[in-house]
């Protein structure tokens, strides 16, 4: 998907919403065990009740991989059946010297060879150029470099000063933007760091960002995009728990869809003040 | 594997040699092809022509992922035919927030819900302790983090000093330091970075360190001992390309011993030289 594909959704669909597909086996409704894949069929159910809600759809890969081949297998027919007009990121973190990095970009975006063709993957920055740029080498893919996450760790060593004063986020952002450009790299940025958007968007005011740590982790939606916003609208923001566990019961999507409405509404009434929709 | 187990292991087989197994389908022997899983029949001949003259096996993760479902059976069947003397290495680099980061220490470690039961897996640092502590909490298992890794990309952020002079790769490992301790914790440290190793070792004297970056890439064997080697050998060094590419025809196996055997041979020789074995 495209740039302006992309602005096209979120204009259409009047939101600028990411809903995680963090599946977890343990945490499903009862009633779903029965099924064959009862994780693909929470996801089939999840995806059906929120598809006009949301522009992207973010299964992170730990979810899957922790349940091996029948994990994979569920990714798979997951990824097969997200709508092809949201944005598919596969929220896998990688990051590694620069043959196996294009292994991983194969991995998440070659279909032919992996049976996953999403649109983005998230990128771990810590080994530097030759970690980053194979993702960036993908016709119409995109890469999402890790700039300041939304966990208490982030303030490790994201924020830690350089001699110059930058902060080790500042120096991922400034190096990599050399490396991609608008078209087809954006970044991480926990919706946990409402004052930082400013800095980040010195920095990369054109890029899209990816806004995880709405909801279950406690980020405020006008904080970002009060800082955060730009023209093109310029966000993403995710929420996962607080839509794809909103209930245990036989009810769960519809939940989940009353969860994502009220996020769908929050951000229409944003891109309505910005002037981005009318 | 204890720490303890590593050491009688090394010092028994005269030798601390890890073999990578970053196997690509494209470049294994023709005649291979023929068999119903080629990768795997390819690592079984190189861990059965090896397991003598090594103490761990490192295979890469985006070789298996980049092959789907395929990939992760050969993944399964390769790690069960891994030798129980040697400690098994998941060359994986994750790094999540915490409850994600748990899903991926069981996708490597705990072998009932994804059929692979790693000792170790690597870790990528940038997300802090969230991110790495939930690797720390199996007990026998290690977590492996990046701290100065040998690719060109390594100087990108590494080693940026902060106010107080101290490189990131520093940081790193005296942040990590705290959350786990020798007998759970090891750092990568690339073989390329020679003179770098009296640093770590200033902060890490006693940690192991899985050293890449000998053979295809250039690093130095008997640089890194001369710097990096303690009391207790204290290093795990990787090769992969140089010893399972060593011949690309029906003799792969033996050409692949006989680079292990040099490597081996080297590496005794440091031992005695350092009063480790005699």
């Amino acid at each position: 998907m495209t740039r302006n594909e992309l602005i096209h959704q979120i204009k259409t669909k009047r939101s600028f919403l990411c809903v995680g597909l963090d599946t977890d086996i343990d945490k499903i409704p009862q009633h779903l065990l029965d099924h064959e894949d009862p994780v693909f069929e929470f996801n089939r159910q999840i995806i059906a009740a929120t598809a006009d809600l949301c522009v992207a759809y973010k299964p992170n890969i730990a979810f899957y991989e922790s349940r091996g081949v029948a994990g994979w297998k569920s990714l798979q027919k997951t990824w097969a059946a997200l709508p092809k007009d949201c944005l598919s990121i596969a929220d896998a973190k990688r990051g590694d010297i620069g043959n196996t990095s294009k292994m991983y970009a194969k991995a998440f975006f070659e279909q032919q060879t992996s049976g996953l063709g999403f649109d983005a993957i998230t990128i771990a920055p810590y080994m530097g150029h030759d970690s980053v740029k194979p993702f960036l080498e993908f016709s119409g893919k995109w890469g999402i470099v890790l700039a300041l996450t939304s966990n208490a760790g982030g303030l490790d060593f994201q924020v830690g000063r350089d001699v110059n004063g930058q902060q080790l986020f500042e120096q991922v952002i400034r190096q990599t933007n050399t490396w991609g450009d608008v078209t087809n790299l954006m970044y991480v940025v926990g919706a946990t760091r409402g004052e930082a958007f400013a800095t980040i968007r010195k920095h990369a005011p054109n890029h899209f960002l990816l806004v995880p740590g709405v909801g279950a982790q406690g980020g405020s939606l006008s904080e970002v995009c009060k800082y955060g916003m730009n023209t093109d609208c310029g966000l993403l923001v995710n929420a996962t728990r607080s839509i794809i566990y909103a209930s245990k019961g036989t009810d769960f999507a519809e939940k989940a869809r009353e969860e994502a409405l009220a996020l769908q509404q929050q951000m229409e009434h944003e891109l309505l003040e910005k002037g981005i929709i009318s």
